[in-house]
């Protein structure tokens, strides 16, 4: 990444995760998978986000818990098709992702991208800049844990196809 | 629940949880359905648990990440195989529960007991007792995810097989 350049906050930051767990396995996904029909997912798809902090392709956001006053954490099922990703960005308290189904990208600044699949979970360190989505070929759907206790995310510029297939 | 009697906390309360949403169908559960086998599930069944705070059957613990110094939330999927329940229990910051697979029951001090259901989120208010747990003829797997900011979860009485079965 070069030229960080902070973006405002988003309404929808809530929803984005980032992680610096290893994976068992970094061999990219070679196999296309199709999108699964709602039915077969473990959560609503939810609705499809329209926003510039995400490129690539189509995502939907499903809520599925708020913060509140006591428990500051919040709750979303993210589902990615093949090619979409977030921008890079960062979180003040950090995130956990669930992988839920398909299979996804992850990289950190200053790190090689990662591959995570259906049933890893990644914790994520607190403000440094990383992007995810999923992989090129197959969707990608996962559950982003966050806590809202420190703030909001921090937006910063977009994952040009020169990273996201490197 | 009768005669609240607060027990020590031990060192597995980080992995209960507890709810206060209402799920769509409150019917109870009547189909005897087999646990899955261990690759057939989304997170590792992981280690039985031996704890007087879970009675009625088996229950399964993997821990999924730990609280640090900046994330305070600790993520868990526990597995109940059928019958098996938690004791009573509160948690001083709530909690979230996604039902990942099979069926479970949920109950708060003076109220119904209520039946979960895989796809369902429950998110848990602080402080109330509370118990869960597989519904009597489905196993249960739920993901709990708890804040450790303000401390750990207060176990309380057994649940008795005529409360479970009410």
């Amino acid at each position: 990444m070069k030229n960080l350049k902070k973006l405002a906050p988003l309404a929808i930051a809530s929803i984005i995760v980032a992680c610096n767990n290893t994976p068992s396995n970094n061999a990219d996904v070679q196999v296309t998978e199709n999108m699964p029909a709602e039915s077969e997912l473990l959560f609503e798809k939810g609705e499809q986000v329209n926003s510039p902090n995400f490129t690539g392709g189509t995502v939907w956001l499903k809520n599925l818990v708020n913060a509140d006053s006591v428990n500051k954490t919040a709750v979303g099922s993210v589902t990615f098709e093949a090619g979409a990703r977030t921008r890079w960005h960062s979180h003040p308290a950090g995130q956990i992702i669930l992988a839920i189904d398909g299979a996804g990208y992850y990289q950190e600044d200053g790190k090689e991208k990662i591959v995570v699949r259906k049933g890893e979970v990644m914790k994520c360190p607190s403000d440094v800049p990383h992007w995810h989505g999923a992989s090129a070929h197959t969707h990608f759907v996962q559950v982003a844990i966050t806590g809202r206790e420190k703030g909001e995310t921090v937006w910063l510029e977009e994952v040009t196809d020169e990273e996201y297939n490197k």
